[in-house]
């Protein structure tokens, strides 16, 4: 025991490490944000002060990101964040995505059903009291502990409260956990959004891509007790040409990122998960194109659906190409080269003859036991080392099992935080219905003992979901379960058992036309009583949907529960090692991978000249005037083409920054030192998507919409300077 | 010069290497089948008069193989095989596919439109001459020599026959040659299809499975003179019921495989062909699919096309997850290890830090030049020893350009013999168009100056394609170019500028409808007077389709031309090189990979018991009935259903047997020791898949419908009793 303590206080003394990371690299916290750093780098002078308020003038809406821009609770947000609303408000004879939505007074902004917007107001560390909850324990036990406790922490801070959130987040995938609180806002309302074409000109065919033409904004209120929220921290709205070189900030909330997993981890990605979520996601694509074709309302129904669809598969197309670029995956692998040797010359391991990565495991082993082992001695209690703590070997192990189970758990279950394929296809319909059922049986039991997502601190959020008035297209919804029912029978193969509880003797079509047009649920009164009729309520309903998402729970919990136990816990033991490690290796220089909350990164206004991608820092209207052919997608928004003369066409319309982003800082505020907001960020090119995987300075360019462009289509095509006044612009 | 002849003749005495292929392995060719070996390995007897008359029993029937059953030129093939022939025969209101083909008398059988059928009669080496063409030159000048030089061989030997074809064949990717001329028939009459369903009993989810219960079987009848083709030369039908463990042997013409490319080379097949052309297939699968839906005619129309597409994809899909079998891809590196180090070692280099792939290039380079110098000298002409004979290394440097071009190269130009996008989704109407404008720009040259598929001696083949009278649907071939503009204009990305060549400002939904809607080339009277109108007729037509295909020359043939200089070129020279190695480190226990052309493969009737794939060796009509549920596809077809109190259950439906297939031996007669047939290939498992790049005798097994299966089908369901005693049947 003592000669682990010693290794472990020796790598400790090591933790001056430095760091292989890039200048402008990371998706930094706001409690771990390197000032010093960014300053040296950027020549700035920001100080806590200054992340205080950008912390507390940045919004989280749903999967996008926000700024707020006045103070009295005006957000900015990209078109594309409120397509859904805007769809949920549109009918096909009152269309705002065709026509923009532009009230002429505050009295006619409309609410978002089911919107919600958050603030992160404070962080605390958790880390001990998760790692304690998951001591000693393994598979499914070590999930449901963790997430248990989870449960608890979010239910002690946050309470019933409905106006905020707790939430448990886990940073370095398990390194460290924090409490985030939010105050929430479930009043969201709608309060601009452009032509449709005007934030979407290229569609799908200039989508990850630069130079760009599109107004890609919105902005929203936030709303309580039906009155709008005053807002005194807020973004200076800067509306000045911007200039190339300046320094920049990106602050919101970065879906997901894979830079901590080991290359086995990623060849998983590479050779199962995305190949099979993106044919997939082409065929569904396929189905919804021809079904829009076929008559007008098609065509309406369908026009959210497929953008979605389309920006899903675009970027993972870009992750499949950064998987397989030879160059790209060659400095990721000498990086995990890099950081295994660092482990294993702490541990002096001279055992000559054994492969680096065997050396870095047993080191691994080695400082993990000393670290717990140093743990255990302070706390007085005995400590037995483990013999399962070699990461490396833990996590390849994983990953014929992760290969085995992933078509299955994708396509029954979803939720392997892996890939994109949406279990029935998004159907409305059947989510709600599995969302009735499952909450009816989880809430049977403890909090502590259910599905994560059915805690008593996550019901409030599961309910305004369920309630939310939303139109539903029974049309749609059936392409979709078609799709799923087709689909699944294909990969689990015919002859799964599985799939006599999924279609048993009936086609794929069958059994979705039966369900699709049996059930009830597209009313929200429905819902709400089969909500609150609980388990008793579910098992009464005659509806076909109740009923088949009855019959699903016995597969669908068996697949997650062999996932979780086998997948899932596995790799969060062995990856909570390899983060300790990590801090060892390299200090806190290191950042934690994306995990959908709060970030800043930072970086400048410029093009880039690599191969493949080549192009300044800025677009302006009249390169859109040029770029217009008149077929769509080139076709510029009627509202916006008659307002050209309006308009100076040298105003800058879009920019590129080098700024460290990723899906989910979609409408992220562009801040600069002076904590003034210049612009939403709204895409990032092709080559960008590497970024999941790994950071490239030279690559990596987020896609802005300018505050100058914003104006510009305020003032001069959409009649809003009732807006433009509230931003302070002259 | 001295040492490079010792060098090579030193490599020539090592010439009794042992072969590393398995026992069973190989698609061997009938002018160098191992008889010894296989009657070892399986016990049997056969001998050189066995194998000619195997050969000229056996039939290439389009990409499909066939064998001939009776002495009136009966020849049995898959019902897959001829299901275009019976969709080009067939409307709405008289469906064959739906109500099976039972022509009553001989004179009922139908011609199928644009069917020809050919006999392997004689083979040639034309190595040297093929060689001495291409000799000292590089990039295209070496492409277009070989070409012509193939052209004017084939030409030399058949003329203008028209009742014999000539081909110059590639063998062991170009370290032999051999002239193949064939006996041809072109009137082709369809003599029995059963109903679709009881050859596609499970569709597509059993597509690709063993056990299996499909009558995949039909009957064409060769024609000459307008009177059945005398055939005393055939395989005697044997219906008796099968027994495991029977030797077989499988003569059809497989299709291609890729087992003797490099590592590299297929590492390009995984990260760039399979998944673009997988995602292409599965959209227009998507498009398909909702297009069938929207009607019955469309869905009459759509189901050949849908079901060669869910072919080759499924087929695609075992071939990707073969690439990513870690397994099986480290099996497939250790071959190549071995393969070099024989070369490396017999060179005697003792370069020691060297790489085991440099040593091997090193030693190939020596290798080839002593080869040439050897030839060279014994021609008593002066011999420059060549720098660029490192075939590994010439090979690995032509995959990143490889990778670069295949997308404009498949969706432009296709042919690249990697992949399967159909360029314009395969539009009739568009293929008639290109072939229309290329053919009469190249009639304009001397044969051996024309691209190779217009040389005169392919001229024939070209015209009866073109004038065949088939039935075009103007909406299918709408959706497969809307499709392939589509997915064109999103890979090759908006601003290539070969788009404003093919699409110009219109889009994809628009420029379709123009050339499908206007155009007239569905009459086969329109093709034949353009075709015979050459260059003058094509420049004078105002059809729209023939317009835009002549503006489409410049960039098809460019990147054409790209290809062949930077890709084909290079590729060709180093796999020669690397066949002459390949015969020296392993002698002829080599067989060339598949080319399409007659192969023989021998193996014994068995089922399997890998994980993944356990089954036995034979199913029944008994096990059909079990497996029916009466939704489709697995509905039995209706008259085969009305005859189940008729047919002895016990009956052998399918079997499984162990012999090397591919694609392309779909009807491929299984022949035993005596020369009688026992079935047809119709089809393999999933895993078998990886054939492509690897024989695997575990996992490795074809699928075939058993004589008996046929017989029954014939007498007891369709009344052709007149087919069951031309067999001999008692």
């Amino acid at each position: 025991m003592r000669t682990l303590i010693v290794s472990a206080l020796a790598l400790s003394a090591a933790l001056a490490a430095s760091s292989t990371a890039q200048a402008e690299e990371g998706m930094w916290t706001f409690d771990n944000f390197p000032i010093a750093r960014a300053n040296a780098t950027l020549g700035t002078n920001i100080d806590q002060a200054w992340l205080d308020r950008v912390r507390l003038s940045s919004v989280k809406f749903g999967g996008c990101s926000a700024g707020i821009v006045s103070a009295e609770g005006l957000v900015m947000t990209n078109n594309h964040c409120v397509a859904t609303c805007v769809a949920n408000l549109s009918t096909q004879a009152v269309n705002y995505a065709e026509t923009g939505f532009a009230p002429r007074s505050r009295e006619e902004e409309l609410k978002c059903p089911g919107g919600s917007a958050e603030i992160l107001t404070d962080i605390a560390d958790i880390t001990e009291r998760m790692h304690a909850a998951g001591a000693g324990l393994e598979g499914q036990a070590f999930t449901r502990a963790r997430d248990a406790e989870a449960g608890r922490i979010e239910q002690e801070a946050c309470g019933d409260a409905t106006d905020k959130r707790c939430q448990v987040v886990s940073l370095y995938r398990g390194g460290q956990f924090k409490l985030y609180t939010y105050k929430k806002y479930s009043d969201v309302r709608l309060a601009w959004a452009p032509e449709d074409r005007a934030a979407t000109f290229g569609g799908d065919l200039d989508n990850f891509s630069f130079p760009r033409f599109a107004i890609d904004a919105a902005f929203i209120r936030l709303y309580e007790n039906g009155a709008p929220v005053a807002t005194p921290t807020h973004f200076k709205w800067n509306a000045d040409k911007p200039v190339e070189g300046t320094p920049v900030f990106v602050t919101g909330s970065p879906g997901a990122t894979q830079r901590l997993l080991t290359q086995d981890q990623l060849f998983t990605i590479r050779d199962v998960v995305l190949p099979m979520d993106q044919l997939l996601a082409s065929e569904l694509r396929g189905r919804l194109i021809r079904f829009s074709q076929e008559s007008e309302e098609n065509a309406f129904i369908a026009m959210d659906p497929i953008v979605g669809l389309e920006n899903t598969y675009k970027r993972g197309l870009g992750r499949m190409r950064a998987l397989v670029d030879q160059d790209f995956m060659a400095k990721r692998a000498e990086a995990e080269v890099d950081f295994q040797s660092r482990i294993a010359d702490r541990a002096g391991d001279a055992t000559g003859s054994s492969s680096a990565t065997e050396e870095a495991d047993r080191a691994a082993a080695e400082a993990v036991d000393a670290m717990e082992g140093a743990v255990a001695a302070a706390e007085g209690r005995p400590y037995v080392p483990k013999q399962m703590a070699y990461p490396w070997s833990e996590l390849s192990a994983v990953q014929p099992i992760a290969r085995e189970l992933y078509p299955a758990m994708a396509l029954l279950e979803g939720g392997t935080g892996m890939g994109t394929t949406p279990v029935a296809g998004g159907s409305q319909l059947f989510n709600w219905a599995r969302t009735l059922v499952r909450g009816a049986q989880e809430r049977e039991k403890p909090s502590a003992e259910r599905l994560p997502e059915f805690a008593d601190s996550r019901l409030a959020g599961v309910q305004s979901g369920l309630f939310a008035e939303r139109p539903v297209y029974p049309a749609l919804d059936q392409v979709r379960m078609e799709w799923w029912l087709s689909k699944t029978r294909e990969w689990l193969t015919v002859d799964d058992p599985r799939m006599a509880v999924l279609l048993g003797d009936e086609s794929p079509e069958a059994r979705s036309a039966r369900l699709v047009q049996g059930t009830t649920l597209g009313d929200p009164a429905v819902r709400r009583a089969l909500w609150e009729g609980g388990l008793a309520a579910i098992q009464a309903s005659d509806d076909p949907m109740i009923q088949y998402l009855l019959t699903l729970q016995e597969p669908t919990r068996a697949i997650r529960a062999d996932w979780e136990a086998r997948v899932d816990a596995p790799t969060a033991r062995a990856s909570e090692q390899l983060a300790a490690l990590r801090f060892q290796a390299y200090g806190d220089s290191v950042y934690p991978d994306a995990t959908g909350t709060l970030r800043l990164t930072y970086g400048q206004i410029e093009g880039t000249d690599v191969p493949g991608q080549r192009f300044g820092a800025f677009t302006t209207f009249s390169g859109l005037w040029d770029r217009a052919t008149g077929s769509a997608p080139f076709d510029v928004a009627p509202k916006l083409l008659a307002a050209r003369e309006r308009i100076d066409g040298d105003t800058v319309l879009n920019m590129a920054v080098s700024s460290d982003t990723i899906g989910g800082s979609s409408g992220s505020p562009v801040v600069n030192a002076a904590g003034e907001i210049l612009g939403a960020n709204f895409d990032s090119t092709v080559l960008t998507q590497r970024n999941a995987y790994g950071y490239d300075r030279n690559v990596n360019r987020s896609v802005i919409v300018t505050t100058g462009a914003v104006t510009t289509a305020l003032r001069d095509v959409y009649g809003m300077e009732r807006l433009v006044a509230e931003l302070g612009v002259e």
